[in-house]
């Protein structure tokens, strides 16, 4: 069969067959370090895939370091360090990777993550793999897997704007805030490093909210329910789709892009953390036979999990 | 002015202008964590470039881990940890992604490396980004930049064998014993964590004999000169050259990919580092104005530095 067909998630457990001791599937992996989990993650961005025409190399350079930082900090790690293998085209010119070099540059300095430098390769596209790395004490380290029955589930900002700003690129719509969602996405760092000592499971809304719900259920074995006008939006989000004729939920749900953190937290901790950091409370994690509920419109409905899926996907 | 013009290592001078501090610039880079370095490398293999026709999915597996170790072996380090950024075609299929995954399990069982997965996306051609991590005490890495006047120039392996690979690949003469060097190599994993105790400078030798001495010389500020008949290589390989009408010197200097270790090591220390592993001596570091030479035919000659370069080199 062919990777089209199989699509990403089914690639991934094709590899993992073939690995001979189970390995955490979370948005970083783990080494052991003594009382400290070095936290690595890579992401590879695709020029077809994660880089409309309208986004400039500096923002590029800006995304690159985002999305690879907010899986360190889903982990409730500290970034310490970045490192990217850059595949570019021939016909790039220098001041494409002087800028591709200040957009990353000013998002290392930004959180004081050391830019360690890579490798340079020539490709068709651009292909770009990041890589971060961060560090976090061992017991305080926030696991898709963590989460426990009672807890709330919290997000810490507005869903739907990148994947709204994407469907203005895409539809030549020119609404600003969120296209700018869409192409200079910024990652919680400081955020997960606050929830470390406050959560327990944690994982980026990189695929959208439902396969990032989806994973926390899985893995902690639990059930929930999501309250649908919990969720913070933009004011303009639902008019807009409504504008465009496109479906609001799918928005808010299941593309993606925005990069807020999602966590689960015992309900005594919640007053501590509202001084600390905004976010908003968007459900209850429930026992496993409970399954995957979501409260709208009155009732009580079931909620699909699916999200984006390199390879199978279509913007 | 265009990437393909610029050339690789005039790429990564831009790129660095923007870098506040200076970064470290050799096969791997150091993150400082008490009394010891982690040390990570990337390298990005790409359809085109790395990837002949003849290479099997098992092949490129192979490579790929092996590539990226042997930047970590460069440093004395012990390899701990491997993943992985795929860009794969949508138009391959899952046995390609089970071959892939057991060439790079092969390769991680051999030497005790724990593969912790990575991402996957869709890319028009195959770009894969390795990701090596290692550890070595602080006080024992091996530098580019140790070299001192009176070591002695030593290799791992015979050279140019991998590059003699790629000559018969591309004119269709299957001399299996070079071609399995181009398509499988392997890099001085043990070898690396041996010299850790006994070589002052080191490096691999991916873009060739002379880009390696020429970065010792550089980094370490001394000049060397090479004795070319000392110099282990094939007893085919002159032969085949003459052969094949290409000229056995490029092939010996200039090309690369048997990524042997190239390294420097006290006079008084050979006795000892022959008891633990193999090794050939083939030059000696000198004084800054000495210069870059090289014996052969009787007599000393200027030795000119340079390498692989990716966008600019052919093959």
């Amino acid at each position: 069969m062919k990777l089209e067909d199989l699509g990403e998630r089914k690639i991934i457990e094709i590899f993992l067959n073939e690995i001979d001791e189970k390995i955490l599937y979370d948005d970083a992996s783990l080494i052991d370090f003594g009382d400290y989990y070095i936290t690595i993650s890579t992401d590879l961005i695709n020029e077809r895939l994660h880089i409309p025409r309208e986004m400039r190399p500096y923002q590029i350079g800006k995304y690159l370091v985002n999305v690879n930082l907010s899986d360190i900090a889903s982990m409730g790690a500290k970034p310490i360090a970045f490192m990217a293998a850059f595949g570019l085209r021939r016909s790039l010119d220098e001041n494409f990777v002087r800028e591709l070099a200040r957009g990353i540059m000013e998002v290392c300095r930004k959180y004081n993550v050391k830019f360690l430098g890579g490798d340079t390769k020539e490709s068709l596209e651009i292909n770009i793999a990041g890589i971060a790395i961060g560090i976090v004490e061992k017991e305080k380290v926030l696991l898709r897997s963590k989460a426990r029955v009672g807890d709330l589930i919290c997000v810490t900002g507005e869903l739907g704007n990148a994947a709204m700003g994407y469907y203005c690129l895409i539809n030549n719509i020119y609404v600003d805030k969120f296209i700018k969602k869409a192409l200079e996405p910024e990652a919680r760092v400081k955020e997960g490093v606050i929830l470390k000592d406050f959560a327990n499971a944690c994982t980026d809304i990189s695929d959208g909210l439902a396969y990032s719900l989806g994973e926390i259920s899985r893995q902690s074995n639990v059930g929930f329910i999501i309250y649908e006008d919990k969720i913070p939006v933009d004011k303009d989000l639902k008019l807009l789709c409504e504008k465009l004729g496109i479906d609001y939920r799918e928005v808010l749900y299941y593309k993606g892009g925005d990069y807020e953190l999602l966590f689960t937290i015992s309900k005594e901790k919640v007053k501590r953390l509202r001084e600390r950091m905004e976010f908003y409370i968007i459900g209850e994690i429930k026992e496993r036979d409970f399954g995957m509920k979501i409260f709208r419109n009155g009732k009580v409905e079931d909620f699909e999990v699916r999200g984006w899926e390199s390879f199978k996907s279509k913007i």
